[in-house]
């Protein structure tokens, strides 16, 4: 009995079955929205993925080998599943995650999988359970409901898919469907990888982005280290304020000759007060001696935000901001294992005053487009909807980290849509490390708002013809116009 | 096949079809829940309008002459139309909002409302989309969607059916089903157009509303004027607190004996903190020359919102406080076309700290009423209904602003309704400046709130005869209690 | 017709007709998910109850005499009821609530019956409505859908039952199928009643809960009283720091040799920042002397929270938080009628910050198990769920006070589920007062989380197996497991 259908059609025909995902999973159960999602749905499955704001290591793509083992490219580096398990109780290493000291860690990939597989029960409802079934089944052809039994047979069958030469990153390119993949690269990335590609013909498959955090907040321990490097790529000694926003547009240059269409930023607030510049140069000259407090960093990379929105104003690259995380929330577990193992927490993140500085003098400017993206959806219809749905250059990104979700999906359109519409978003951006999992990323909001645009034509709120192209735009139009190429 | 049809019937049958609207648009999509919220709608569709806090010029109705043509009617004065358009990169210029320097602006009307009709598409999935294909539709018998290509024809038919006799305001009070229509009036107003309307017998139908925010927040540029007319038109010369109260008192006297019940508050925070008397003087006494921090300021005006809920204790005036919004966001758009252009942009806003002093003076006074409204959502279950759950002055406003949204009624009642249950709020009262759209808006609650409703029921939650209830006193009996006659 | 049935299925048959609850009330409407929603209901609807987090008097128990008048019992100290009476203008006078000066109230049962009677529309769509039904036709076996005219009757049949020996409270243990109910005991309880039940063979069913608030606040009225009572009770004197540490410590064995699995906390805010040591014994000495500051005793209270964690991975006591509300708002209401009459109002709540001194300390210690609680909903996805989706310590409770409704358990479960899974809940907690509601609001849960699981599995989210797993975790496993027995 459909209704009955779990994740899995194996599920109503007993354990021996294949392991195969429903075909309308993640549509809204109603009857009367089902069809109509799923039509939604499939006049946009088959859409290029267009993948502006990802993490991937571009050097894997332009190295194009085969990927290690199932562990180390599933669960040693995705941090959404290695902190669910750490939560539970299962350390840092028995998942094998490395110490900075260089201490035994579990180094048999196939104990690390059994480990995962065995607390698969813990992924119940979270959005990586979604995703991680997309990949084992869709991308890996793993043949078993994902279970302490069947862990090692699933590790043998991805270890096999893995060897396939069909199964290089570049290859992977086509088969998963992504028509342009935009990684994040430090303001000192010397850019060889991208350039590299570019020479073999994949310069506009493959852009880099600015991503200059590491140079932008001066209390952060490896702030000289890292503008030390700036200035060395820059062909610029940083000694002040002035030689410092001269690296950055250099760099800034460099990117958008490579290709590159955005820039990143991570900052724990969105402020973008000014600062007086000669107050900012002594802020910086102190630094640059080690001498910084929290107070005076915060003013400066406020400061130096508003400058890249600046920039962008000259140079057009998409000024995307991620604000609101405080990082590394444990500084002992920072301490033994480094960033981005799950410690980041979000805080409460006011936009409304943050920004004002910045739109007042660049919110109408032709040339800036200001994307923002909010792990605070208390702030979705307050202030971010309020704000996209005015300023010409502010668009939405979509839900990002913890509310990148079926869940966070569908209240993001459910709140921000009434003040800013569709058209003020960028439509779906993913935010993905794990290469492999970008189809399903996007895959997992093509149906949400499949299911969101089918309740909206249920409820004669707007027509059919109307939802279809809403879905086209949201999935393939909106980003590709929100990211326009410079070259 | 009916579950295929949008907004409009004519999407079924092609673009030749007739413009109609779906009769159970705004319903559940859900089979068991759809008949039921029809019936609880169809009890209530046809109640009168009480429209108890709109901001509808009363000089509109005074001189009730023909309206002018579409765009002048429909576009150019609704911020919520004019911002969106300008989030696109439409400029003011080219909707015809006026400059203040009398710049020039496009004055060609059906220039103004084709620009408008070619952006139609902006619009789906917002309130403005459901407010307006009502008024197009069911008040102005437009025919076919609208669309550059039908926008002429829109423009012809508009403009024809204003044209009509039966369409002056006045008569539309009728038309429309107005049983009561409040305006929002300053405090230094003459009333000569109240006056005028109840000398021809409006005076129970139109009645003014007391709105003293430009004489209560001293940091304003144009306080000082606004303070000097108030007093001339009290007849008190305003040299201090104890003046500047008293004149306020006296206009208070002047509204209740023109038929006002409510007085209206837009203040940034809901802060009712007392001074001290000779300090609050102090400031105001400065302030009058000119000399006055945001600090003193802002203390003054909770110093003065406390003691509007001290006179309403007196003359029993409905208190009506709007707090959260920042005002004028982009100076520079201020500064080229004055107030409300669409930027204004809510703010994160306590109420339990702030409310505080009010409520432990005035929260059980038997002639308090206090209507709080919000554009802050968070504080809906955290702080309103809580608020509102036990002092017997609280009462809850319905959804207000960026709120004021099918999402955003449903958020409401499932949000509030837990804690301060349906009879402490006041039913639905609108915000609308679009004297057209009137019965749009209270149209577009009937229909959430018949949803809500059937949802109840159906999960067996309330009886139906309950619901039925509910959903005359949401729509009718709660506002006329809310906002009573003092006359 | 089953569609059109509300929560009797009385109302179909007529006044005339029995009271009864529609066996499938609370479960979601639509017709998919209905009979998912049932089966997996009824999966778990015979579990024990396990109230791990109550109010009820232990010496209602260790009495265990008949129950008073149902006005007495289920009207009067009930602060949810009375808070809404009070809020539609029904003194608390009427209602028999007591004052503190011993002026006269109502003292007739029946007469405060009546008033609670003839105001029962007022709990239409709250979570009062839902329990109270429940207590009414299932508990008391009340006949007829309560009125103004059925208001004696009701009185009578509820006075009856109340008399049956099988009504006495430890025989509604079993009765009410609750298999173990914690108390909550101030710091300085004797335990003589808990005692005087593990005599008589009840120590493993009904268990005490350390809660020390009283003695945490250095700036509440009765701290110095509080202080000397717990020194006494404790046999250490109270001078400073070290010995009100001392004292903490050696209760809380007490509290552990009698059967205590937990402590409780309620704080105004979630902050724990450690204090140096001799400057909080310098406020402790201080306040010892009726001197201190509110700024001090907040600092004194979050280094005693931060205290609290460091006992439990000593002694294995669970760790409850529940911070963020602000407590008898009215303070011309407390001074009448003391604390918990309705007055507590939430307030903003951070999480994120305010844990990071206690995390970094305690947050991977394998003894300590610290349970999270928010009136704050906003906190759900932003703050909670990714706290808890890493720290092997945290577990989120249930949802709290004015969010322990059908509305408020939905959306912790949409909101928290994503980053936290299932298995970083603690499953249901009550949070009851209302002895007899117990089973009501257990029940209301497991409504909810089926309606939840249903619909992961009509949306192919989840399989059907793994989905009554859950539903059995969440009402049972869970609870057990989040408060092992320590002796």
């Amino acid at each position: 009995m459909t209704a009955l259908q779990g994740t899995t059609t194996a599920a109503a025909e007993g354990d021996g079955g294949r392991w195969t995902l429903h075909p309308e999973r993640g549509l809204p159960a109603d009857p009367v929205l089902r069809p109509l999602a799923r039509r939604v749905y499939e006049h946009v499955r088959g859409l290029p993925v267009v993948s502006m704001h990802g993490h991937v290591d571009v050097g894997l793509l332009e190295r194009d080998e085969a990927f290690p083992d199932p562990a180390t490219l599933l669960v040693v580096p995705d941090h959404y599943l290695v902190r669910m398990l750490v939560s539970q109780g299962v350390p840092h290493d028995a998942l094998g995650v490395p110490r900075r000291d260089g201490g035994a860690v579990e180094t048999d990939p196939r104990e690390v999988w059994r480990t995962f597989a065995s607390h698969w029960h813990l992924f119940r409802g979270t959005p990586t359970r979604f995703w991680m079934e997309h990949v084992l089944v869709e991308v890996l052809g793993v043949t078993q409901r994902l279970s302490s039994a069947t862990a090692d047979r699933a590790y043998d069958e991805i270890a096999a898919r893995l060897a396939a030469p069909g199964f290089r990153p570049l290859a992977l390119l086509d088969r998963l469907g992504i028509e342009v993949l935009a990684t994040t690269d430090p303001a000192d990335a010397d850019l060889a990888a991208h350039a590299a590609l570019a020479a073999r013909g994949w310069g506009e498959r493959v852009v880099p982005t600015f991503r200059p955090d590491a140079v932008l907040h001066a209390d952060r321990p490896t702030w000289r280290a890292d503008v030390a490097r700036l200035g060395e790529r820059a062909g610029i000694e940083v000694t002040g304020l002035r030689s410092l926003v001269a690296a950055l547009e250099e760099r800034r240059r460099a990117f958008v000759a490579a290709g590159a269409r955005a820039t990143d930023h991570g900052h724990l607030t969105a402020d973008t007060t000014p600062m007086d510049p000669a107050e900012a140069d002594r802020v910086v000259v102190s630094a640059l001696r080690g001498e910084v407090t929290a107070g005076a960093a915060h003013a400066l990379s406020a400061h130096l935000l508003l400058e890249m929105a600046r920039m962008s104003t000259e140079d057009g690259l998409v000024m995307q901001l991620h604000p609101g995380v405080l990082r590394d929330h444990d500084a002992g577990v920072f301490g033994v294992r480094g960033p981005d193992v799950g410690y980041d927490i979000p805080v409460a993140t006011e936009y409304t005053r943050a920004l004002r500085p910045l739109l007042e003098r660049f919110g109408h400017h032709p040339n800036l487009s200001l994307v923002l993206f909010t792990v605070d959806e208390d702030a979705f219809s307050r202030e971010l909807a309020p704000l996209a749905g005015v300023y010409p250059s502010v668009r939405l990104g979509a839900p990002w980290w913890f509310l990148d979700t079926m869940e966070g999906m569908r209240r993001f359109r459910e709140a921000v849509t009434d003040t800013a519409g569709f058209y003020n978003t960028t439509g779906f951006v993913d935010d993905t490390r794990a290469f492999l999992s970008i189809p399903a990323r996007h895959d997992m909001s093509r149906r949400v708002d499949a299911g969101h645009l089918a309740r909206l034509v249920a409820e004669h709120r707007l027509d059919l013809d109307e939802a279809l192209e809403v879905a086209t735009d949201l999935t393939y139009r909106l980003p590709r116009a929100a990211y326009p190429p410079l070259r």
